[in-house]
C-alpha cells in the first residue's frame, strides 16, 4: 500500500501558557506525515521556500518520510503565528503569510499519483479536488477542512467532499457546514454528500466516527501536561490513515476503529510538546503502550479489569 | 442495599426548539429517583407544596420509588423556568422560585438514614452536609453541585466534598472549583479533597471517570432527536448510583464502569422527551438494549465486530 498527503509545510510561531517558539517546523502535511510514518511509507506534496533547509527536511527524512514531491519555490515558506489561552482549546491566529503557498499548484510525481490512500489536508477545496483527480486509483481518500472554506468556498468544498471517502472535521465545523446542530444528523447529512465515513474531531473530548453501520467514539487520551495543541488534528489523521494504509489490510468497521485508536494516540503525543518535538522522537513501543492503555480506558465489558 | 436521595422536587417550565411545557414534574431528586428505580428501591427526601398532587406522586410511585420522606409544606412547590437555544447545550434560567424549598431543613426517617448509598443532589452545600451527617453508615455517597455554590459558598462546598466518596460535576465547574484548566489535574485536585472518584459530566460528549486507579470515559449515546436536556445529569447519577446500590454488589473499578454505562443510558432516554415523560414509561429491556449498543460503540479490541 502507499500513502500520499498534500497540505501545508510551514514555519510556525506559537505561544501557549506553557512556553513559546518563534520559528519551528509545522504545517498540516508535516504533522500528518510524521504521525503516519510509524505505520507506512508516506509521500509529502507541498511547496517550501528558500528558507527551508536540510535541517527541516531531516525531521521528515529521519522518520522515513519521502520528500521528493516537496517543491522548492523562490520566496519564503508558509508562516503561521498563533497563540492559545489558558484552556488551550482555541487557536488564535496572529499572523498568516501564505508566501510560496499563495500560488501553489499541486504537481504530483507519478509515484505519488499511484497512492492507495490519499489525505487532502486543510487547503483550498479546489486544490483538494485537483489532487484528488490526479489520484484516480486511490481506494480511500480523507479530507480535512476549516471554517474559512465553509465561509468563502462552500460550493467547492461540498464538491470536494463528494469526491472523498472520509471527512475529518471539527465538530463545530460539521454543524456549520450542514446547518444541523445535532451531530448525528450533521454526520448523516455529510454522508448524503458522498463520504462513507465522517470523523468529528472534538479536541480534548476525543473523536467520533460515523459510518452507515454505526457510531464509534473515543475520548482524548487524558494528559496532565498539554503544551501545544497545534497539529493535533493532523497527527490524528496521520495515525488514522497511516495505520489504514500500512497495517490494516482493508478498510472496514474493525480497522476503522483501531485506526481511530492510533489517531488518538498520535494526537496525544503531539500535544505534549511544541510542534514536532515529541512525535519526532516517538517510538512505536510508546505508541503501542498508549494504545493498550486507551483500550482499557474505554472498555466496560464484564471481563474488563 | 438501600439508596436515599435528597434534592429538589419541582415543577418545571421548559422551552426548547422542539417544544415546550408550562408546568411539568421535575427536580433533581425526581429525575434521579426515576432513573435509579430500575435497579433498586430508592427513597426520596425533599419538600413539596400544597400544589403537589397525587398525580405527581404517582409518577414516582408507579416506578416503585418510596415517597414517605417527601415532606408536605404549606406553600408552593419549587418552580424553575428555563429555555434552551438551538444547540441545547446550555440551560438559560428565566425564573427560579424557591417557595417551600427556601426554608427546607432535611429530616430523614430512620429508614432513610440507614441508606447504604446516598446521593446529595445539587442543593446548598450546608444542607448536603447535614444529610451526610444523618447517614453515618452510608458506604458510598455521591454529590452533585453547580457554579452558584462555587461562587457563593465555596468553603462549605469544599467541606461537603471532603465528606463524600464521589463528586459528579460538569467539566466547566470542576475547572472553576479547582482553578485548574486541565481536567486530569482538576480531578486529581478534587481527589486530594477527599473523594475517591470524580465524574466529569460533559454533556453531549459523555462523561469521564477519574479514580486513583485510572481513567475511564464514555461518549454520550448518539441521538438524532434530543428534545429536552433538563435532568440529564440527575438521570445519569440515578442510573449510576442505582446500579451500584441494586446490582453491582460492591463498588470497584469494574462496577464503576458498568455504572457509568447505565448512567449514560438513563441520561440518553431522559433527553429524548420532555421532563419525566420518556423515563416514566421506560423498560428495563430498553435499558439493556442501549447498554449493549453503547458497549459496542466504545469497544475497539481486536475481537470487536
Amino acid at each position: 500500500m502507499s500513502l500520499t498527503v498534500v497540505g501545508s509545510i510551514a514555519f510556525d510561531a506559537v505561544a501557549t501558557p506553557f512556553g513559546q517558539r518563534e520559528r519551528m517546523l509545522g504545517g498540516s502535511a508535516v504533522h500528518f506525515s510524521l504521525a503516519a510514518s510509524f505505520f507506512t511509507e508516506v509521500r509529502v506534496v507541498g511547496p517550501v521556500g528558500d528558507d527551508f533547509t536540510q535541517t527541516e527536511l531531516d525531521v521528515l527524512e529521519n522518520r522515513g518520510v519521502i520528500t521528493e514531491d516537496i517543491e522548492r519555490v523562490s520566496g519564503q515558506t508558509f508562516f503561521w503565528k498563533g497563540h492559545y489561552e489558558f484552556d488551550l482549546n482555541t487557536a488564535h491566529t496572529d499572523d498568516t503569510q501564505l508566501n510560496v503557498f499563495g500560488d501553489f499548484q499541486p504537481k504530483l510525481s507519478e509515484v505519488s499519483k499511484q497512492a492507495d490512500l490519499l489525505f487532502l489536508a486543510n487547503i483550498q477545496p479546489d486544490l483538494q479536488r485537483e489532487v484528488r483527480a490526479q489520484c484516480p486509483g486511490a481506494k480511500f481518500v480523507g479530507l480535512d477542512t476549516m471554517n474559512l472554506w465553509i465561509d468563502i468556498a462552500k460550493d467547492s468544498l461540498v464538491q470536494a467532499i463528494s469526491e472523498v471517502d472520509c471527512l475529518l472535521i471539527n465538530d463545530a465545523e460539521i454543524r456549520q457546514l450542514t446547518g444541523e446542530p445535532n451531530l448525528a444528523r450533521a454526520a448523516a447529512a455529510v454522508m448524503e454528500m458522498g463520504p462513507r465515513a465522517v470523523i468529528a474531531k472534538q479536541g480534548e473530548y476525543g473523536a467520533a466516527l460515523f459510518t452507515p453501520n454505526g457510531f464509534f467514539a473515543l475520548p482524548g487520551f487524558p494528559l496532565e501536561d498539554v503544551r501545544d495543541p497545534t497539529g493535533a488534528g493532523d497527527s490524528f489523521a496521520g495515525g488514522f490513515l497511516g495505520y489504514l494504509d500500512g497495517e490494516a489490510g482493508e478498510v472496514n468497521q474493525e480497522t476503522l476503529r483501531t485506526a481511530m485508536g492510533y489517531g488518538t494516540v498520535l494526537a496525544s503525543y503531539n500535544v505534549e510538546e511544541f510542534g514536532t518535538e515529541r512525535v519526532g522522537r516517538l517510538t512505536r513501543d510508546e505508541i503501542e503502550s498508549r494504545l493498550v492503555a486507551l483500550r482499557s480506558m474505554t472498555n466496560f465489558s464484564a471481563a474488563a479489569n
